[in-house]
């Protein structure tokens, strides 16, 4: 029983910036750490060119560890093309996590391709998640730079609508708005997301996945929180990035998020003991990365867990 | 025009735990600079005993200075006893910063008194403003540990409440509820608040003070605004800290406050580019201390100040 569904991105977003390459064993062993906790999901890997990434070129080797890890999550990976989605289903991916940005200058910097031209590959990973028949894995279709863009700076919110009515026509389960730069604030997401719902009605699930670059993330939590979203994006320390966003720094960091909402009330289904250990396991693997926790800088205070 | 009140508190709560004593001329200049920025209210010093604390030996001569600086920001400081508040008066307070701890366990720990007899020196400190006639101080009436305390854990809100019912009884304008260790939750901030204001009226103006210790700082503020609070003390570069309470980190950033604030359209009246300008002076002059400000890491972004 959970109200809040988190989707760990460490792995993933979390890594897509670190110049360390983690070694396989050592991401194996964190999965596996992280496999404890309760989380219904975890994005593991990205199926980008591996000689473009050496960061994912084990991306086939840790997706089915991921799935054998624990029977619990879903397991997903970044597929930015049907040459990923291909090797990713081929792995065993239950969930495509698909990219079309908001910004036209963040589509072409980041994938050298329009936005509509990313909704037609997206189209494709869709057709190629159906020939799976029972076994399909879901779509999620994210919307990086859908709160503003560090090259464009506002994003109209009548382009994140037109993308993500896109993506739905594409045929994916699920839409994503990223605040890709953290620039989003409280008032801008309930109003984006009253927007997209408006255009994508109300039956699309929305995920929201925010950076912390103001410090505004869990604010903006909040905020998505009271405009009824329940899924989020999160990666553990705080790690993550965008390599073609300039100046955007780690996503909200899980071990917080999940802090904040069991204090709330809510349930996550996170074991937040576990999940800082695994954070140890991050931040002993990364010595030169920067674990962007305030949890595990504070320690769980004397009132975490106790009945109000 | 302003929505929202900020009290910059860096100069009082921020230097509280800096062990290096900020030399007065640092001090002035700081000020100097914070009085550039638009604020209608500054905690500049606190008039503790000066043995006790060497950080604020300085107080009689900061204050005067601060109120140089701009006849635009009312100057206060915190006063623990009569005595702090006839040298803070003598010195030209506009604003007594009383205070009156929830919790049993920390009031004893940090002034030695028991709540009761902490209120009852709050009475005296409202007489001493009083007879000051027309010029008589705002009394602001804090309440540390509101949210919870390292000492004792959960506080209850009947606690907050009859503390909050005393300090009114004694006479004072306004009450502040303080995050002193960070406990805080937007679940418990909109509960606490409603509470409060059951327990002293609507016409009681409340201010909320937080601290970041678990990153929930600026959630917290959204929660507050939506219970209707529109005074918030920050201090700039998030400095801060009680000697009384382990485990407590920094206050908000008042950097970051002003951008979510402005960000959801919310006047504070403040320059942030003159704040941050204000935060280097500050960081330059405690090389030791962190600064923990998102907004002078990641630099105003290319979306802020423009028309939505």
């Amino acid at each position: 029983m959970r109200d809040i569904h988190i989707c760990e991105v460490g792995p993933r977003d979390g890594l897509q910036l670190v110049r360390q390459v983690m070694p396989t064993a050592t991401k194996r062993a964190w999965i596996a750490a992280l496999a404890q906790c309760g989380f219904p999901e975890l994005d593991a890997t990205s199926f980008v060119p591996p000689q473009a990434f050496p960061q994912f070129a084990d991306a086939a080797e840790i997706l089915p560890a991921a799935r054998a890890a624990s029977a619990q999550w879903r397991v997903g990976a970044l597929v930015p093309n049907a040459k990923g989605a291909e090797r990713a289903i081929a792995a065993g991916a239950q969930m495509l996590y698909c990219i079309v940005s908001a910004s036209h200058s963040h589509s072409v910097a980041n994938t050298r391709c329009s936005r509509d031209e990313q909704a037609e590959i997206v189209g494709d990973i869709v057709l190629q998640a159906r020939a799976r028949g029972d076994a399909r894995p879901h779509v999620m279709g994210g919307i990086p730079t859908a709160f503003g863009c560090s090259i464009e700076g506002r994003v109209a919110q009548r382009d994140v609508c037109h993308v993500a009515e896109l993506l739905v026509a594409r045929g994916v389960d699920e839409i994503g708005l990223a605040d890709t730069v953290g620039y989003a604030d409280p008032t801008l997401v309930r109003s984006l997301v009253k927007a997209v719902r408006g255009a994508v009605g109300p039956n699309m699930p929305i995920r929201l996945h925010f950076h912390d670059t103001m410090g505004l993330g869990l604010a903006n939590v909040l905020a998505g929180l009271e405009a009824g979203i329940t899924t989020f994006d999160a990666a553990s320390g705080g790690l993550g990035g965008c390599p073609f966003a300039p100046g955007a720094s780690g996503n909200i960091a899980t071990e917080d998020l999940v802090f904040m909402l069991e204090q709330m009330g809510l349930r996550t289904g996170i074991d937040l003991g576990r999940l800082l250990a695994a954070t140890e396991l991050l931040a002993a693997a990364l010595p030169e990365e920067r674990i962007r926790s305030h949890l595990r800088e504070a320690g769980l205070p004397k009132v975490y867990g106790v009945a109000a």
